[in-house]
């Protein structure tokens, strides 16, 4: 089969100047490895564990810096979007609008990021059924988006911990809705006393190939150049200096799986 | 200890007739049994499962509805709010304002609803656990907000299906927090294929009896006069007539557990 | 409608004299709380977490101890059995013979249990659903055994944790099924790198209450008169001095919620 | 890495000339691909759902004709044992005794099949944490046991279903101890009002390969000859004329992500 869309990124789009050292060095993996890449970075955070988390520098600031390097890379773009306006004004810039998983069931939100227009993924909220990504399927029809993924990021098992269910992966293709999964959020250990969302990196890379033996249309992964100083979700992504070796390993998982 | 606070109302805002004789019954009822009241109906269900369901008047048209029947009934009103505009055309009219438990993390929303200087009731993420509600507390403090709620309303377990622990209401009161527990909504079924979320109407009252004896701040039931032919929600919902008894039992059951 | 059964004891017998003391105390508690009593405790803590655990004294030294207490005060006693012949030995001593929530679905325990001619608690495994119990219903029956109750005792909860669905009581209950609700273990915080199950033993005495609010035909209580030195299961134990305060408490609100 | 080895067979041994059929079957699969393997199959199922279940040959017949496979073949073969007493007499027969899930916390259990000399795998309980079975190793070796496997065959998941934590597989791995992950077990949807415990056979190949991809020492997958007239377990285990094409493709997957 062809090889999953990869959406790789860094978290957070802590500077302009970082994006930029980001995609340049994402996009050079991807080159080398023969990987389809969409390149990500977020512009707010906007539902942090704590209040005085890192956010970021906001939707038109951000989804200008993402459209420029977009165009100069000549690489798709993609940044989470939060309100009907942000789906709006991020749709000027970028290429696919992704909506978080806590919002995945805001009707309104999902209807304003279909009528932009642009290709849509929608994380699969944590509370959620595979199967009951149908109904967010059928939404994204009816408001005239046919160009759609659905992610896996995990689902709520008992309290600070998720697991991810690769039979989920499988379920919802079946029911001809293209799969992403998101091997970074997947290992998050969410909440705790802390304040902080903590998660478990090493196995990112583990239920990575885990999710590309099972079968998936794309494979969303964040990867930090230092993800012990990363602004937000530090434990979980990928070291950008392993990133490379770890691709060529899921490229190479794929074709055992499912041919060339 | 004292009472709880009684939060009681439809699901949905059906029509204007509909909201005032259902406020109507339920204060005659409060009357009798002596409870503290506040009246509760939703002008628009913004997160329905399926996008073909009903979902009500709009922001304006329904608080001024609930305006005006707190006012002639001297009741506090309340519904919950979607969007930052929301909670502040809302906090024009109602007393206490609701997140949705979707939305507990989107610190704009805490921010703007905290703003308004109305109080605030966040239902507690069927994703979180109960000690992450600690991190939403300290947003509403930090925003200015020091009176809030936390409403229980069941935790993810497995899929379509929630559970209501009981634990949860003592350890968030434990912190200091007032805590609601949400009776109807904790016994849904969330999703399945077909498009609407299901339930169990005749555990609620089974429900709400545990959390009363376990002890809480307040107590969140939705009823209607005719719940086969509700709008939404209709399998949880408490059918009117049984309401008087149900609270007197509920009442008996606080002063046996916890004293007069 | 009628009270509970109360089945009260210490988690293990830990000697002959403290079994006794216990058993003494309890029966004092009984006497003057009004409450039908069973009084438990186990002879062989067979399934501990960690092989350096205290187990007991055995199968027959500890039925015999159990047995003579009973004569001795007039109190049906009950204990744990693991094998078909612990089930056939333990029946010549005790009243009420208990299978472990692990060991539920051995359908030759069950039935060496059943054909002891003995009533039977059999303990709903972590790993089951309510209306799975009717199959252990069904072969207790096609066993000869028709004095059996179902004891909740808290159901798998992601990792390490346990949730007690009070929902479960009632499902059980409504199948005919007389069900005991276990206080105690339900608190429990499974395994854990440590080697022993820890607990939250401040939150027995909740869930009790919301048990017998929501309405059980037993309530299962470990109780110690020093917890802290307990062989097994101390952090979950309610302390013997607050017993007796606690069952007033769960009397009242007993009759509360279900009529005198 | 080497390649894991492979526990294939029946779940039920239906028959002697079944169990002869499918493991000269079994065996020519193996040797055309190239795998280590253990036959498998069951001489009794002691937990079935319900009590008019097919259970089996019993221990004496059923290990006798194990062993002959084993010894006319010249493979390991494995099979369950649920006591003390049955532990013995099956290691007279039999290469690797494997302690069923709900066993698995069973201390006497453990000493006995660790006490016979033969390498047992211990099936994870469905109620066990992964870091739990650390426990489960320190009660082995302190038996004087050092070749044992634990193998994870998914945890539970609300109400009749399970979940298989790929994660699960890394982290005990990580612990040093040897990993089997059981394909048609962890497709189980447990227990169900009918009375029997059903599943998703398809998706036994797709978490095989997610399986294999993350890291295992061994895959456990039952196979049959004709799987919807199978006595138990008939849906989830592979039919026999898919299993050499599934192996071809595991291997294959094993190779690329492990390297040759």
């Amino acid at each position: 089969g062809p090889l999953p869309v990869f959406i790789l990124g860094p978290c957070a789009l802590e500077s302009e100047a970082f994006a930029w050292e980001m995609a340049r060095s994402v996009k050079e993996i991807a080159d080398s490895t023969g990987i389809p890449l969409i390149f990500k970075a977020s512009y707010d955070k906007a539902n942090r564990t704590s209040v005085s988390s890192f956010r970021g520098p906001g939707v038109e600031e951000g989804c200008k810096i993402l459209g420029a390097i977009g165009k100069e890379l000549g690489v798709p773009v993609t940044t989470d979007v939060h309100t009907a306006e942000q789906a709006e004004i991020a749709s000027e810039y970028v290429d696919l609008l992704q909506i978080p998983a806590f919002l995945c069931r805001q009707t309104d939100l999902l209807e304003a990021a279909a009528k932009t227009g642009r290709a849509v993924n929608v994380k699969k909220g944590q509370f959620l059924a595979p199967w009951d990504t149908i109904n967010i399927a059928e939404k994204m029809r009816a408001f005239g988006c046919n160009s759609f993924f659905i992610t896996e990021r995990g689902t709520t098992f008992g309290y600070n911990n998720l697991v991810a269910d690769m039979r989920s992966l499988y379920w919802i293709r079946k029911e001809g809705i293209p799969v992403i999964f998101d091997a970074t959020h997947s290992v998050q250990r969410p909440g705790g006393l802390g304040g902080t969302t903590g998660g478990d990196g090493e196995l990112a890379p583990v239920l990575a190939r885990a999710a590309i033996a099972t079968g998936v249309d794309g494979l969303f992964m964040e990867t930090h150049s230092d993800p012990a100083n990363a602004f937000s979700d530090g434990p979980n992504q990928i070291p950008l200096e392993f990133l490379e070796d770890l691709i060529v390993n899921l490229v190479a998982v794929h074709h055992a799986a499912h041919g060339a």
